[in-house]
């Protein structure tokens, strides 16, 4: 069961710290876990002739001229300081319950329409692969481990041509968008903020595709398990992915509501040409949902084979203790006859007793043996 | 199943009394338990500039003034006095039916919409903690307690700007809102009495947060206790936690839907101020819903690995029975072969045939187990 | 199974009787079983200034001067005369379809409205409570008995100011109602025809709280009885409660549907005063359904349950065998290998040959229980 | 599982035959297995002033004068003569997928409105009786046999006065119709084209009561057969049945949407009256539907006994094994001990020693039986 | 488990390639493995007058005068070459997320509808057939083998008059239309492009059916064999087709997703004669749906009879091994008793010793047997 701290992550339910309750709704509180880091500001400007990436810098100055038809990327990375969460939040114009989701990390996804911007929850979902034993029941071998899931909220402010993301940590799956936007290919320096967001949602998906792929391969591994033979702690293992699997699920479903809200959406934040991408994101999100619910499926069945397979071997088991005993227990019920001691016993006395005795006790276990053949227990 | 009384009042379905069957719709009859205590009213007004707390005070008195623009919270605690709860009703023109429901503690959750009034029915949950036991199988150590719950009707009408809330007992989970009033910090003196009984809902909802986060420690437990070995009474926790689960789950999906309806209600007894409020509680009650269908996959969990579990050791049992039985039972038929008291066995003066039936014997058990080791049963 | 009759009732599914088939629709045909009874009518009318009840008349007599303001509700009971059915249809202008439905009696509940008159079909539930022994697994008490249901169809038309009720046998749940009007008491008389089928309809649905009190009551024992261990019946009682409680929902489900028709409905036959009562009976209704749920879960767990204890119980039968079996089976070998009679064994001549052997069989016990109780089989 | 030819029927899915796959659409192939019978065509031609039956005439014939207000029922019995199939629905003008339809037998049911006509398909299902056994468990008996289904495909075309039914062998469920219409009874003869349509889907529904009631009794022997105790083979029976449900509510769902259909439908083909008879005819597939459900429900609580029943006789088996081997393995070990033959055993030469073994090996045996008994194992 | 490759490619959910994420949208990459062959264009221009069929030309060529209202159909097969599509997709007028979808083998079922062409993916799933095993516990027989299923992605673009399809290898299910069009025969030649497209859905619809009837035969084998006795590896073949069936409903519930798109569409890219048509591929989507959900439902109860058969079977072993122990472990103990050594057993020394002995122990071994028979266990 060491499954790393990504792991106890996971395994309690993302409530709100009780230390919240009866305080004052839009209070901003950072319920995470990653204290550690103070947080910083990078700022990525770009438009159709160029791209600038500055780290580190106050958040006015990441504002200044946010009006000059170029798109602006805010990256905030670290949520534990509140009073510079509200300093931000005051530089956007965002609402206090905006703020307080945002330091909230235990959000479900969702988006919420503000009269002047647009505000997103996802959630990053990333796993950490490790050396999945392919042979399954070589003896004495490490059991294959389960990937160790690390989830992460990740909030999205999409205001006119600037888009604010807010990450609890340093490190996330944005990375190929940063290098798309610097060397300028594809479309992404084209087209405007609304894409910039779709971009970041497209890649949170996509990287759900990568997380099941590694599920998969060790729901596979435990698979091949269940059928070659019974490993004691599978059922253990089978539990633990049932559990990542269902945490997926409760992720990607809201981010698909998410998504198809998005493309509902009547108002002009979201242009026709960057709808088009979205409903491809939201077909994604779609077949990510299948693959999971075709995971879930297919653990319940290793899950059954696992017992069935107990039961099969549990009858092998019965089947031989039956066999040895029915023949031998007669037999030394009948050898024990003749180890009594009675005075008068004519037939201890006979010439050919005691060959007469092992031809009697040959014929019952070769009979049995017969009987016990032609009913299929051998 | 020492689990206080808090358990026995959720055991019972929440049925109006069978007196009640037979007397007319409107009766104002109390169903509850808790007939100790007399009501009393409590009354706190506040406006922007002050608030004012007087307790123990009758009905009426409370009600003076009650258009001066300020808003009134009229807090009534104890419900068995049908006579006062009908003078109350008459004061502040409640309907009968109302009156009725006020009474009949058994509501599920729910919101009406009268001409003069919104009624709402809430059900606050605590969850009293207990020491749990953190060492899942230490021998002699007493199991891990659940927590008990405990469920009281809270019954709310908002008419105009004034709130009256109605409770079985005193104590509830208000005394933050009532702190935050006195010290007027936050918006909760500058908003009118919707954002009043707003805050209300809110708290109840928030202390869900709390009780499932006491359940799920004890589901943990339970977890490890089931991966780690069997105890006999676990699968009786797990049945009373799913019951407590499926009881919790009762209550807030009604509470979702009266929160719904009053973000979809289209009159003007909620600002649209209030409503992002709302929103945001709304959001909270279908977190808290998910959180519950989580630890409830969890707990049918927990009993298919506490199953699998006990199915595991009953292998290994009759594995070690199948093991002794096959060994030693043809050992012992060898050795009352030669017990037997037959005048003329020849094996018995040969000068080797006590070392020769040794070497038999224990030729035959070696080669049984190492057919015991290559089927993998040691 | 000793259930009574009325149980059987209840198993069978209510299928109109093959003897109907072919015939053409609209064939007024009883298919119950109560034929002893010939029919009666009884009258009750009343306005807001008394209220007369006359009994066993014709339905002529029972319709004259029928728009007089007053209203009237007629009691037919027993249903088995199709002409005198035939006769009363005419009288009340009811189409051939509802003289059907009134006859045969498996109806499920429905409400169908007709140019004239509005017709509900309802089911009356009543259980005969018996001696639940409270002991759960007192030796040779009688096992605690289930309450045994009773299910009868109650037609009722509404046409302007009369009400009809349609009865199979005499007696019903309705006494409570008579004496309401006989008394005056409450709002029953001061409100039109419409109040008078709600309040039939309500008392319905009340009674139905009654009749799951009592499988409550029945189910608690069961329970308990699970937790305290095996009575080899409990499957079978578990098994009847649960087809009671699928044949209340199937009858409540409707019921609902039935309420929330009437709710919906535009029409002028329901006044708004009653629909407010009416509103309430729904959530009555609701709220039944949601008990008769709790109670189908319970049942499950208390099926699971037993399961669990079963299997537990079987782990100790097999535990407490491997463990006699794992001590004394080698030492019979060990005592067998001694009463052999070679000639030539050395041990059997040695001075503490004896003592020597008891001391081997000792440790050997010993080690065993030993490591038995490492394993924490004892 | 000796159940004859109607049930190989219906464990065969109903899939178009692979004979059909890559013809074009609007191919008319007959994929039934009723090849035997060449095609006839019967006519009922009937007014509110007389019936005419004509049998076995060409369908030129029976469309002669169809516009003459009286309205006829034309009767194709046999399906496998593709030319002859043609010629008739070119006579009707019938599009190339309703012949298609017609002749593909294993259509599920379906409305289907073209210009010019509506075509519904039906499936007529019988059951052959047969003698069940009553005693459950009586030893040698034979066990009691299921009902046999049999499935039949009816097409029915409803054009103007003429409504055209399609059959692939002769005998139906409509023979109690023609009777009613060549008698004049009731309604029949009154009314239009479209009470014939909706008498004939009544028929075929009211049968279905008349299946499902010989499935319930089926079902309620294998019920008590199961309550009473083990017969072998009951898993398999309970599987066929279950299988025979599943076919019966694949069949009658959409049957339901079919009548539900044409309820909903506003053009003028089915007039107020016969709506009123359509809307009587939904409610009994509602109620249908419901029974199957109701015995899917107790099919699933049969199975469950039965394997808690094996499970509780397991029990039995160990314990009566426990108990034994737990009460004579150590008293076969003592008296092993005494048949040793060491020199020295000073035992063996007591005055007593035979006695007081005999005194301690009661003693073990009876303070075991308390044991057991105090366990509740006996 | 030697199911072939078409069984792995089935086994992984279908997620794109890891080595996709992080690449911009649109990007064409083939996800597939079918890297071997190139790709070729193959062209069918058809009007009712004639049909052209060339192979093997260049994508330009093909477009040729596709305005001289004629029908034409390109077929591309070979998708690896990213360059060659996106030549073809600019030809063509595809919007770039067309191509990445064409070019993204793992697509769940879908139509796109675009401005200026209709984009619809499905998957032509074929079966392997295996001779399939008909004895189903045939000594030392081969089990039966499931049939292997493969699975390609097939695209179709419909815009105006032209139809392309994109597939990923040769071979295909659509033989039999381009037999049609070059035969002329039927309705194929002298409807438009969107009949076209309606033909190929239809086939691939048609040929699930081809598919479902090689499960359902494997599965019939299955089931005869569960009920027949228990083979070791039949809960894996369970297994095995279980996850074929779901993949199968995973396809084919987009497909009629898919279908019922196309008929609610309200553009005139498909006209009314050819809806016609489609409503009819609509229904055999809906029967498709159905037998998938039937053979789900057959496997999960050849599951439970397998288990269940199981526990019979272990049920009959453990009562084989207590009625031998029950009647020998007393004898045996009988016996051992007079075989010890103490120097005063008078019933050693009496006359009718030895005999009385046998009589005790053939009396208990009677009524022992007596016992059993009468508890029906013999």
């Amino acid at each position: 069961m060491n499954r790393g701290r990504g792991r106890s992550a996971l395994r309690r339910p993302r409530t709100p710290s009780t230390r919240k309750v009866g305080l004052p709704p839009g209070t901003v509180l950072y319920t995470g876990s990653a204290h550690e880091t103070s947080h910083t500001v990078d700022l990525i400007v770009y438009g159709p002739d160029g791209c600038l990436h500055r780290r580190g810098i106050p958040i006015e100055e990441a504002l200044l001229g946010h009006d000059d038809g170029r798109v602006r990327w805010i990256d905030v990375v670290g949520l534990h300081d509140a009073a510079g969460l509200e300093r931000i939040g005051e530089a956007l114009g965002l609402h206090a319950l905006t703020l307080e989701d945002v330091a909230s990390v235990g959000q479900r996804p969702k988006m919420e329409r503000y009269d002047d911007y647009l505000y997103l929850v996802m959630r990053m979902i990333t796993s950490h692969p490790t050396t999945a034993a392919t042979q399954p029941l070589a003896r004495g071998a490490t059991p294959p481990r389960l990937p160790a899931l690390d989830d992460e909220q990740l909030s999205l402010v999409l205001s006119g041509s600037v888009v604010v993301t807010f990450q609890e940590r340093p490190g996330d799956v944005l990375g190929a968008l940063r290098d798309r936007l610097a060397a300028g290919k594809g479309r992404a320096r084209s087209l405007g903020a609304d894409y910039l967001a779709y971009a970041i949602v497209d890649l949170v998906v996509d990287h759900y595709f990568h997380v099941l792929e590694q599920l998969s391969d060790a729901l596979e591994v435990l698979e091949s398990t269940a059928f070659a033979g019974a490993r004691p702690r599978l059922i253990d293992d089978v539990h633990v992915l049932k559990r990542d699997l269902l945490h997926l699920r409760r992720t990607i479903w809201p981010t698909r509501e998410l998504l198809s809200g998005l493309l509902r959406d009547d108002d002009d934040r979201v242009t026709p040409a960057v709808r088009t991408y979205l409903r491809d994101a939201h077909d994604h999100a779609v077949q990510v949902l299948e693959t999971v619910e075709l995971l879930r499926e297919t653990t319940n069945s290793v899950h059954e084979i696992y017992l069935a397979g107990l039961t099969v071997r549990m009858n092998e088991v019965m089947k031989l203790l039956t066999i040895i005993a029915t023949i031998f227990i007669p037999l030394t019920f009948v050898v024990g006859v003749y180890g009594m001691n009675f005075e008068r016993m004519p037939e201890l006395t006979w010439r050919w007793g005691y060959g007469a005795v092992w031809l009697v006790m040959l014929t019952s276990a070769v009979s049995m043996l017969f009987w016990f053949r032609r009913r299929g227990w051998l």
